[in-house]
């Protein structure tokens, strides 16, 4: 099995968290994040999206977008639940994952930290701040009373949420007003079998 | 069953479409997406991302995002795969639409024609219209050779794709240079017990 990868992309960490925890094993091919030059020619054929994480099955099938692989080895396994409520309110989560939180929280840490040219989207930052904050706030919502987002337990949910949350510092996003979310990181963090972004 | 619904959200109407296909009742509220201050009061409780289309089961449990109501309802009928492979790429479309279509195409015929103020993003309709473009080239891609985006047969990939590619005119996106979207459009809206997005 072979994973187009990059180190620094919380979506790519999500499918290596969640391999390293079922102990299945693959390759990785390098992909850059920054110069997207070759990604037509590099992924045109195996993913219409041309993103990294994309993975090339055993058999030759292609496989993207990081919330669809962590759903097709997570299922059937303890890290995705049964019930279908369950299972519908983890798509939930991941759902609100692409479309409330990355957008804003992955976007200004790769501003800021990977692309290089941090003075080219200072005018874009505030506004993409504000949309990390409330995202934070809807996961502290989803958080309260609660020890992992779905069923009481460590899901493929939690993985989704986690890969960009914890890194979230490097966006300048300040966890301190989150004390749910901070209490959650901590225990995603000490899941059996966890392996941090940058193993 | 209570969606709290916006009559011209194409997240919503992906809700109704596969219910009406299904022959699921339900009972609508109407929720403005231009004012949404009254937003935390009245979805505070049930859907951490305080967007519509959100959901209330008939037991009283909530369920937001769209396509994650779509796998709810389409999971075991013949609007969902039962194949492993086929259902991680029907996931796959989904979150492609939700991260690199619909903030783009809904977003653009959202500030032209429903926010009342399109002046007032004349400077970011242009990023706003390229990104749209490359998921038209993503969606035409993918339908290239196919006659359905999964499996030869319609799915809550097609509805979920099609909600807002199918009013991309209303964005003044142009689908002449988009054969194969075109024809699919027309198959999708040919389906039995289609409704539209006015019904």
């Amino acid at each position: 099995m072979l994973l187009y990868n990059s180190a620094v992309s919380g979506n790519c960490y999500k499918v290596r968290l969640l391999l390293a925890q079922l102990g299945v094993g693959y390759e990785t091919m390098d992909v850059s994040v920054v110069d997207r030059s070759n990604r037509a020619e590099l992924l045109g054929e195996l993913n219409p999206g041309l993103r990294v994480p994309t993975l090339v099955l055993d058999d030759g099938r292609p496989l993207a977008e990081s919330n669809a692989i962590l759903w097709y080895f997570g299922d059937g396994t303890s890290y995705l639940s049964d019930d279908p409520y369950e299972r519908a309110q983890t798509l939930q989560w991941m759902f609100f994952e692409q479309y409330s939180h990355e957008p804003f929280i992955a976007v200004v840490r790769f501003w800021l930290r990977y692309a290089g040219t941090p003075e080219l989207f200072a005018d874009q930052i505030p506004a993409k701040t504000k949309g990390g904050y409330a995202a934070l706030d809807g996961l502290e919502r989803g958080l309260l009373g609660r020890e992992f987002l779905v069923g009481g337990r460590y899901s493929i949910a939690d993985i989704s949420l986690y890969a960009y949350t914890h890194v979230a510092h490097e966006g300048d996003f300040d966890l301190a007003p989150y004390p749910m979310i901070r209490a959650w990181i901590d225990r995603v963090a000490s899941q059996p079998l966890h392996v941090t972004i940058d193993a």
